[in-house]
């Protein structure tokens, strides 16, 4: 019984051409955490396969409390939401057991490079799994959302849809909100090149965004927008059009951007606008690349798969970057036979 | 006759800390060009002293056409507007005489300095002038907003509120559209050090961006805030109560902005935003100072008078700054004795 109460996830990061930024109120009268991070607006997003974290969830008798470390590190934060992670987990699985959970990102986190995302894919597959829950890909991706929004995207392979949850006129619940895969990853060979910068992390938490999105005032007519953003991306992706996909990406991300401004916070440094600007010039000069930036200062260079190390060499001889990162489709979130301990 | 058909006016640029973008249509109902450049919003600016246009108009039967230069220079499309101005002012005064025209700005155009606001109440004084109309402030400021819009913020002296047209349910204009001062030049000891940045002149240009932020999907939500702005603003100059006034004139620039990228259009380089940015630590360092934009790169940076000096020391060590120049509360519009010919 004992060793089988020991499993190990792997989950990757993902890119959202789409963004998620706003959690849909009427999920936090549902009862027992159901409507947990229900988004605002669908998104749409790439699951990648170089970057992310690996997660082992051991539940045993021996452990009194549960303990988490992160790259070796207690953080007495993250600690705070993995054990409320493990107690939705607990109770999906009728189970009182403590766990030891050790958690592992191959790249740095609270960078805009959606370590919260991957964690929490990680996360929801090895402990489901250790706890004997057997969950299909989507109640997984429910699962991961509940952790962490953007979460739920890294559950799936390859191009990927978050849906918006769906309430009938008497507010009860009709559709849950989860992601799936819409086209599988080898379905068009896109890089993203992740250009970290030289600025120190963000001030303003994800988390802390999402509630202070909701006084801006341009939030309706983004939300009023976003149906219309959805259909184009997914058949931009579908056509394999990559200016189109590329130009809808940046608005988005400005848009995005607008939002946080609106609300009084800035994550786009100028060492951030100085790549981008960078990446409209290389584009001019005939090198398709289009820009992406999520909660964070750091670029996602988007572009083919033959021209990312060419993208990579630019972006190295740029003042005010620090690292670069690639990532290509990749498979989701799956299990792994060895552990972490 | 002759040598009376002959005047110079001067008039400075102004600085909004609430903006002008976006012209009224209801303007372009009324007959003789009396709607021209009505703004969707009413604004609140200060009249400088040091950065301005002088002009020099002579009506003559020598001349058989329309001729203009700026700073020894012809310009095509400033002499196409420069022409369309004189003919508002020969319907006015009943002239058909054609006029030289000798235009200077003691600064470069184009970089958002508000040369055509300058350059509009300067030729406005000086063409009603020469053309023997006697004009009160207001109408001169009247005129000036013909040319161009922010022209009639650049005619009253120091504090200065711009106002919107107002209309009754009948779409009949019963209020023009027209600036005056509020307080007088010497109420606050306000110094406005604005960093030229390296960057290449503006791609879009304001009378461009007037259009296109029409269709911004976030100009109702902007315009619906205004009339609290601007009370507050008003409010905040009243009680010289800097920070907050500060507060307000950097949220506004940013909302300006908004409205420009969310229009497609972007004027804030790296290097405007490293400007900015630099304000900021400063600020936090001590330094009571704020910034604002407008239709372009440069940076506008507000502080007490007596710490001009210092801000400008600061700016000259920064990268990416190209010239400094310093504005403070002035006198506005008037006349000169001596001819620029």
């Amino acid at each position: 019984m004992e060793s089988e109460m020991k499993a190990t996830g792997r989950a990757p990061t993902n890119i959202a051409f789409i963004k998620y930024m706003g959690k849909d109120e009427r999920g936090n009268a549902l009862p027992n955490g159901q409507g947990k991070n229900f988004p605002e607006n669908g998104s749409i997003s790439l699951t990648l396969d170089s970057l992310y974290s690996t997660t082992t969830v051991h539940f045993s008798t021996d452990y009194s409390e549960d303990s988490f470390t992160l790259d070796g590190e207690r953080h007495a934060k993250e600690a705070e939401r993995v054990i409320e992670a493990m107690d939705i987990v607990r109770s999906l699985a009728d189970l009182t057991l403590r766990a030891k959970i050790v958690s592992t990102n191959n790249f740095g986190k609270s960078r805009g490079l959606s370590s919260s995302a991957s964690g929490a894919a990680a996360l929801a597959f090895a402990a489901s799994t250790a706890a004997g829950l057997r969950l299909s890909e989507r109640e997984l991706s429910v699962l991961a959302r509940k952790f962490s929004g953007s979460g739920s995207r890294s559950v799936p392979p390859g191009w990927v849809e978050w849906k918006q949850p769906i309430f009938d006129e008497a507010g009860n619940l009709v559709h849950d909100s989860y992601a799936e895969s819409f086209l599988p990853s080898d379905h068009w060979a896109i890089a993203d090149v992740v250009a970290i910068t030289e600025v120190p992390s963000k001030e303003v938490s994800t988390t802390e965004a999402h509630g202070r999105v909701q006084q801006s005032p341009y939030r309706a007519a983004r939300l009023a927008a976003m149906p219309r953003k959805i259909e184009d991306c997914k058949r931009f992706i579908y056509e394999r059009n990559f200016p189109s996909l590329g130009r809808l990406m940046e608005a988005e991300a400005w848009d995005l951007h607008l939002l946080f401004i609106s609300s009084g916070i800035r994550y786009i440094r100028s060492e951030t606008l100085r790549v981008m600007e960078n990446v409209e010039r290389w584009r001019r000069e005939g090198l398709e690349a289009y820009y992406t930036i999520n909660t964070g200062q750091d670029v996602h260079v988007l572009c083919h798969e033959e021209d990312a190390n060419a993208v990579r060499r630019k972006l190295e001889q740029l003042e005010g970057v620090r690292d670069i990162m690639i990532g290509r489709p990749g498979r989701g979130a799956h299990l792994l036979e060895e552990h972490l301990f």
